[in-house]
């Protein structure tokens, strides 16, 4: 899905997504990703009469299901998937991310988090949705390789955490190095809970 | 070490992380920050001429010898050290956080590095150092249990790692249950490089 491709209040979205990876949801200015989308001046209250909290929400929620696919993509290509290579294949996003575009952008769910967990803004349920749709989509995967749906949710729980705390650890390293061992010492623990 | 006791400047650089926990570096603004602490308002620049960069970069170090302090307070203190023992006592940290003061406060680190690790800030070298200094504590504590250094440094990864992760996805559901279940997972797997 090609930048230029999309419509503008999509390039808006995606333009604010990427921003927010970048430097956090405060330091995200509407006129930047107005600019960055190549969109319109006028035409942002136009899209979002919610302001900057509704882009920010559905930035949120266009990252989710971004990575609920990528999740469901393994499972559906994967000739015979485990939960160890499903983790190397969320990994492996990453790993390739850094490796090719360098390690500006980190995960937008975690940036949201970083920045308004703590108080009370309205994109908390937005940004609960977006983790939470990512989630239930790795519970889904681990459930179609016949892993029980209990054990399922805690092992999605814990591939969720080690990734995101090696996506931070990897940015300020710049080193992709977390990312890998990770994955490498994850991955017997999680097969230990595949029937197959 | 209650905050009344300390000078206007150790108050100030732990009000700095408080608030670096709370909302993110970005929205952290020196005037809350010199009020939170009850500091003379004029003692800022006087205290900290290289401004909101050196007093975010100070509250960084000072959380990171805090956790490295923790980390070596259970080596130093448990009659049979374990690895999961000690990743044990590194949640058991946040679940109290969160079980006595609410969800408001995450990791600094994981604050500055997502508001900051993308872009030149000149704190992102305090913030690395801060992070070297938690993971070397936890080296040197699992290398005093016996396990060699190049299997405890990626495990010191994968405890970080899902600790950081799990303190997220904690925030964000407002609930410790991500905590517990790293901890449960992840103990066996720590103790099986352990040889006693």
């Amino acid at each position: 899905m090609a930048e230029q491709g999309r419509r503008p209040r999509d390039r808006m979205v995606y333009s604010a997504a990427q921003l927010v990876r970048e430097r956090g949801v405060c330091a995200t200015g509407v006129r930047d990703v107005v600019d960055r989308a190549a969109a319109p001046r006028g035409s942002f209250q136009h899209y979002f009469p919610g302001g900057k909290d509704q882009l920010v929400a559905e930035a949120l929620l266009w990252s989710g299901e971004f990575a609920a696919q990528w999740v469901a993509s393994y499972v559906d290509r994967a000739r015979r998937p485990t939960p160890s290579g499903l983790f190397t294949h969320m990994v492996s996003q990453w790993k390739r991310e850094f490796s090719t575009r360098g390690f500006e952008r980190g995960c937008p769910v975690n940036a949201a988090a970083a920045d308004l967990a703590g108080g009370d803004s309205p994109v908390n349920d937005p940004l609960r949705q977006a983790l939470t749709g990512w989630e239930e989509a790795i519970v889904a995967a681990l459930v179609r390789m016949g892993i029980p749906i209990r054990r399922a949710r805690r092992l999605a729980t814990l591939m969720l955490s080690s990734l995101e705390g090696a996506i931070m650890l990897s940015r300020v390293h710049r080193d992709v190095r977390p990312l890998t061992t990770v994955a490498a010492e994850l991955g017997p623990l999680l097969d230990q809970a595949h029937p197959g």
